[in-house]
This record gives structure tokens, C-alpha cells and sequence, in this order.
């Protein structure tokens, strides 16, 4: 995941949910049951400071930038600026030069990476894990905790199937490509689906009673262009009332 | 890796480890640093009961089965045995009977599960993440925590990329393939471990003054047939002092 870029980088990210005003907020913001993450937030904002590097994009930092949006904690979104050329991206010379200046050495040259206060943390899931159990985002007990984390993984897996069927996201879609996310959609999601919604929560969360990381992820997984047509991918949740429920919930 | 049979399963397990005589117990039981991991272990021996269900091979189990080993903690070790039928793993009835009755839902009906008094986790990494937590593998702190985290993540993109080239651990090993896993060690392996040198703690951990999880991770990475001839993976390390150390601190 770490280096890949989000395949709809136009659309909206959590950064700029943060600098919308508050009317325009989406429900993720003004929802969030912030009796857990406020407290947490005390702590977090006075003794912590964040930057997040990755590209200009959405991609592996997505999630991360949620959860800091969804715990109202400021951070700098640290962004590398790209174009396309011949189809294939090109980043702006200062990530060659911070990558050869040893700034990303934590995820092993890529991107993301998280520094607090001045300790750098790699990889996308790594980071989004630490930000949940920091932001009061991780259960109410360490075995509520390892069942977020296992739903995350039941998600990433997802995610991952669906990549080995679309290949490169930067690829244009041949009509084999196209025959395999037919599939995709008609047969084997809703396979991950159905067995999901019965590791799912029957209060409108993935996991416990409040909102968690196993919520965010999933609500990315149908939300962020994860699976190309979020259109598509909310359909599919529609015979799965706990899944739906999660990503409303979310949303 | 959920449902990943090892490739070599007549090998050392490390449920065979704790059933050796002392003498014979490799050095990974006895050198375990055991001040943070047995007063962790009171309260676990006494409060918890664990059964790890998965397959009689090491595959993805067996890194949390030499979690319990470090740190001595008693659990079931419940395996589905299975054979080979032209080729292809074929478990005994009993899995189809445990699955059918929901027994593997936490993990999608695949193996492994981690039963914890009950409580049912699933996905063999969240597994691990929360062993490690649980028996004082995590670091010391949230930062070494995020950071031993990263490091098993970078460890798993390495083991991710050598399956890649491999294919299926079952099929016949082609010409090609062959000719993949010679470039894989002769140049791609070096280039993720010249990075993942640089990534690692200078005293002979992967990440800290301690043994964790990170360390477990690398040490499975190259002496558990993860990439195949565990000889050759050994033999890579020689030239990254800091690799090697972590793994002979371990082994």
C-alpha cells in the first residue's frame, strides 16, 4: 500500500474536510462520539506534534488524515505535489531530495510516514493503528482492540483481492480488466460481504460500542474510490444491513 | 496469509520447541529478556485461557506459537491435520464440521483463530500484534510500539514480494520460476534489506533495548521457510551487521 496513489486524486480529502466550514462538514465530523477521543485529545494536543508526508493524493494516507479529522487533532499534511506524464505519475523534485536526505527511512524510502515530535513512524497501517489507540479510537479493552485490528485486516484483504483483479490502478481498462471487476462485483465482493457482516458488530459499529478504526476502514473501503466506483461499492452493501449500518454511521 | 499452509511442514514447530527437554530448547527460550514478559505473564497465566486454532504446519501460526514459546505462556495448540492429495492440502473432516458450525467466523471462516477466554480473534497478525502487547513484545512506549509494528509490516511487504515471484509454495518449481527466485536473492532481496538496515536499532533489536515482536518477525522471515531455502536467506544477511545480530539474538 505504501507507495501507491489514490486513483481519483481530484476528489475530496479529509484535509480539506478540515478546512471546510462548519456548515459543509460531512457527518464524520460532527458525529463522532467524543466523550473517549476528547479526553484522549487533552492529552494528545498538548503533547504532541504531528506531520504526515505522502503524496498530493489520497492513497495509503486517507485513512490516517480521517482519523486526525474525525479527533478534531491538528496535524501538518505534509504533501508531496505529482502530474501525470506519458500516463505514469511524476512527484516534484523535493521528494528526490528528501528521500536521498533520508526522511522517509522509517517506511523504507516511501511514503507515508508520520513524525511526532520528531520520532518518524512508516507504514500506512502501522500509523493509522498508533492514531487509533491515540485517539481513543482503538475499543474499551486490549481484546476489543485486537478485533478492530483483525476487521481492519478482514478489509485490507478485501482491498488487496480487489487490486490483484484491477492491477495497476494507473492502468487503462482493457476489456479483460473490465469482464474481472464484472465478476468482481457480481460474485466474489459479495462473497467477502456475507461472511463480514456476520464478524460485525449489531449496534451500527464493526466492533463494540463506539465508534473505531474498524469503522473508519471500512467506510474507505466503499467511500474512497478503494474498489474504483463508490457508487458500486455502496450498492453492494445493500443486503448487508450491519455493514450498511457501520458505514451510515460513518458517513 | 490466512489460510497459507506452511511449505515445509515436517519441520521444527515451535509447539515442538516447548515439548523438548531444556537442554535442547534452542536459545530463543532461554535468552528471553523475562522481567517485562513475566510480570506481564502473572496476570495472563492466571486470567487468561488461549486455544490457537490453525492447520499442523507452521505457515501463518506460527510466528504467535513462538510468541507463547518466548514467553512461556501455556495455551492449546489446536491443529487441523491434513495430507497431500495430487498435490493439493487436504484437511481432515473435522475442519469442514468446526467451520460449517461457525467456529472461524472471526476470521472469515479461515484458520488462524485465537480463542482468549472465549473471545474469538481472528487474522494471524492482529494475532500477533495482540500477543505481543499482552506478553511485553510491544516496546516501551506508543512511539517503539508504532515502530515495532512498521518493522513487522516492512518484514511482511518482504515476505509479500518473495510470494509474488514464487507463486503458489505447492506448485512445481518451473524454469521460470526458478530463474525468478535466483534474481530474487542475486538483487531484489539486497535492495530491501540494504533499506531495511537502516531501519533497524543499533543493539541488536530490530527496534528498542528489547526483545519484541519486530524481532520474532525478521528472525521467522529467514529461518522459517518463508522465502523458501531458509540457507540462502540466512546467507543474506551477511553483509547488514544489524540484521544479522537481531537474528542472532533471536535464534
Amino acid at each position: 500500500m505504501s507507495t501507491m496513489l489514490s486513483q481519483s486524486v481530484a476528489t475530496l480529502t479529509a484535509s480539506s474536510y478540515l478546512h471546510r466550514p462548519k456548515r459543509g462538514l460531512p457527518r464524520i465530523v460532527q458525529r463522532v462520539p467524543t466523550r473517549g477521543v476528547k479526553s484522549t485529545l487533552r492529552r494528545v494536543v498538548c503533547s504532541a506534534d504531528y506531520e504526515l508526508l505522502y503524496f498530493d493524493a489520497r492513497g495509503a494516507a486517507e485513512t490516517s488524515r480521517i482519523l486526525f479529522a474525525v479527533s478534531g487533532v491538528q496535524y501538518e499534511d505534509s504533501r508531496y505535489k505529482f502530474s501525470f506524464v506519458e500516463g505514469k505519475p511524476k512527484v516534484e523534485d523535493r521528494h528526490a531530495e528528501d528521500k536521498a536526505a533520508g526522511r522517509f527511512e522509517a517506511n523504507l524510502d516511501r511514503l507515508p510516514v508520520l513524525k511526532v515530535n520528531g520520532s518518524a513512524i512508516g507504514q500506512s497501517k502501522a500509523i493509522e493503528r498508533y492514531l487509533a489507540q491515540e485517539f481513543g479510537l482503538a475499543g474499551s479493552n486490549s481484546i476489543q482492540a485486537a478485533q478492530i485490528d483483525a476487521y481492519c485486516e478482514h478489509v485490507r484483504d478485501i482491498s488487496t483481492a480487489y487490486g490483484k483483479e484491477r492491477g495497476s490502478p494507473f492502468a487503462p481498462m482493457s476489456d479483460e480488466t473490465k469482464e474481472k471487476i464484472e465478476k468482481w462485483f457480481a460474485e466474489t465482493l459479495p462473497g467477502w460481504f456475507e461472511r463480514l457482516e456476520k464478524a460485525t458488530g449489531p449496534d451500527g459499529f464493526a466492533v463494540g460500542e463506539k465508534l473505531s478504526l474498524a469503522d473508519v476502514c471500512l467506510h474507505q473501503l466503499v467511500t474512497a474510490g478503494t474498489m474504483g466506483s463508490d457508487e458500486r461499492s455502496l450498492a453492494s452493501l445493500c443486503e448487508y444491513p450491519k455493514l450498511d449500518a457501520v458505514v451510515k454511521q460513518v458517513h
